[in-house]
């Protein structure tokens, strides 16, 4: 696409860098902006800038923070002995959102891939043996992604964890609300009958 | 969405601004610049600021431009003495894209539309007519939309350039290329049919 101006042509090269985003489209928002005062678009720049260069993460449990403890931490409302493990942040963003769980989270930054050269080292996993070894942890939640690599996580924590006195959950696997039992792979219907629950307390 | 972060709240806000970005493809992408190098993001914010500050529109065309005549205008391997009339930025961009055209433009930045309060003193037509008075200007092709307001436009530019030695033409209308003619509408269709062509011209 021939563009009549460098920095036109710079600006959607800029957008196109971003995943899902391509020259039209790039395009599309360069010429909006265009059309935006000069001190608006000087802010939209200013606020991309200021957020990567200002962001922090919580030293105890990794997760994006405008401080050096993030809220969910430093918030005494939330119960400090039950710690979700998760794998990035937007998983925390996720979970948060159920405004379900009322625990703190631990944020690995990734999960253990050997395939794509992601080994314990390279993970917040360290971190994680220390705060339950120093904090007074009850129980531990995983919340990983269902796949080897997940499990291969859950596997290597669960063992370094060893004599330490602290419960170890993970979340259901199961048939999704809103799911089909005809349409649901063999492995998830045959865990869910394993871990069926009483209907008591699936209705609670 | 409940955001961890003031910092990254704020970013999400400013892309969810941008036309057909919503929250969670805004969190994607400020997740992605989140990964990058700090470098790469102050370079990514700085282009955008400096594309909208640095920007200007030829004196002579209103395209954007580098610089006050812009590179179309002071190309002397391209025949000046042919204007093309497009409504904004995007259509000289589709039109410079066939690269068939070998004239120039004049981007008149609207068209006559009384509904949206657009009138004739709110475009580029007073220039226009300035341009063919004071230039020697062969031809005028109107390159605009094919619908009331730029009819309306074309009718009010051909009035005032009465008098003037300027030949005057629009863009063909037809039955697209890959198009079906059982599926066209008949307005379409009986125009491709009163400016039918001469096969020889056709296949030239």
């Amino acid at each position: 696409m021939l563009l009549p101006s460098s920095l036109l042509q710079n600006a959607v090269d800029s957008f196109t860098q971003l995943p899902g985003i391509g020259k039209k489209t790039a395009l599309r928002l360069v010429l909006h902006l265009l059309k935006q005062d000069k001190a608006n678009v000087e802010h939209f720049a200013e606020t991309i800038a200021k957020m990567r260069t200002e962001i922090v993460f919580c030293s105890r449990c990794h997760n994006i923070s405008d401080a050096n403890i993030c809220n969910t931490c430093s918030n005494s409302m939330r119960n400090q002995h039950l710690i979700c493990v998760v794998e990035n942040i937007r998983d925390v963003i996720a979970i948060e959102n159920t405004q379900q769980f009322n625990g703190v989270y631990h944020v690995l930054g990734g999960i253990i891939s050997p395939l794509d050269g992601i080994g314990p080292n390279d993970l917040q996993i360290e971190s994680l043996i220390n705060r339950v070894k120093k904090e007074e942890v009850h129980e531990l939640i995983f919340a990983l992604n269902p796949n080897i690599q997940g499990d291969t996580t859950i596997y290597y924590i669960q063992k370094k964890l060893t004599g330490l006195d602290c419960k170890v959950t993970t979340i259901a696997r199961g048939i999704a609300f809103g799911g089909e039992l005809e349409f649901a792979d063999e492995m998830t219907l045959a865990k869910s009958l394993t871990n069926r629950l009483p209907v008591q307390q699936y209705v609670k």
